[in-house]
């Protein structure tokens, strides 16, 4: 078993999470919406006011080893605002590197973004998954996650390019 | 036909866009869920650093009469971050009182998100609508939005309470 460790990102990291969110959009079958820079994830991520905040998982090198620790997926999420409930967290991406699945990695950091949400007085952590990414849907729900689409019967709705022009009348 | 005018919530509308919170929330036959107060919605919403930006729906009084605008409907926004695009806005509750529907107040109030979302560089932006709400839905898809639950199969996942707090081993 090899041994990770969970941390917060640093800017130097966001050419490995780039890559990641690469990855990520791959799997699932989006790939083609990925337009974001590694110079835009840094400018975002690590300014005064961060629009984003991001957790890595890195696999720590054997001793004696030369190389060093290896980014194998990340977390990354940001505060938003229920009008019940008040200040709350948004896990946009979670990511593990397929040849690093099944050693409790995605468990990790999704515990440690539960952490960071009681810390920072939030309530709950909401995240999105697509419906055929059964393995994940499973596991959220096994580590206590309601489906809010399937309970409640919500659904996501998205406005952008030339409807949202037409609507800002622009 | 009234005349309404779409304005940015000021300080002093907590009280009203909290009642109005506690309808959409009956409406959605979820009132149960409603934690937050008028006095967390001041602190959350119009300190230094905002957590949420809100529109309110106010109609104008008829020139004569003794009484002044009335707040009948609101949006409330706030900015989140997409790893594809960027920096994007999620009109978390769209709320317009039953007997002040079907005059357009609803789209006026999306329109002004959109205008919101161009001029802050934002690419698109989301919402969540329960999928009993056939009314709201209709008129998202009308306005141009896309329904990603369906065309993606997108589900919303919720972790809160004890389940977080197991997660967080607190």
């Amino acid at each position: 078993m090899v041994s990770v460790r969970i941390r917060e990102a640093k800017e130097g990291d966001c050419g490995n999470i780039l890559r990641l969110i690469r990855e990520l959009a791959e799997y699932e079958k989006l790939s083609d919406q990925v337009k974001i820079s590694e110079e835009a994830l840094r400018a975002d991520g690590f300014g005064e006011n961060p629009f984003y905040h991001c957790l890595v998982a890195e696999i720590l090198p054997v001793p004696g080893e030369p190389q060093g620790p290896c980014v194998v997926g990340y977390g990354l999420y940001y505060f938003i605002y229920s009008t019940w409930t008040g200040r709350n967290i948004y896990l946009e991406d979670i990511y593990v590197k397929p040849e690093y699945r099944g050693q409790g990695i995605g468990s990790k950091i999704i515990k440690k973004v539960a952490e960071v949400a009681l810390d920072k007085g939030c309530s709950q952590f909401r995240l999105a998954v697509l419906d055929w990414n059964k393995r994940a849907m499973n596991l959220y729900k096994a580590l206590g996650a309601q489906d809010l689409t399937e309970a409640e019967g919500w659904h996501s709705f998205r406005f952008e390019g030339e409807a949202m022009r037409e609507l800002a009348g622009k």
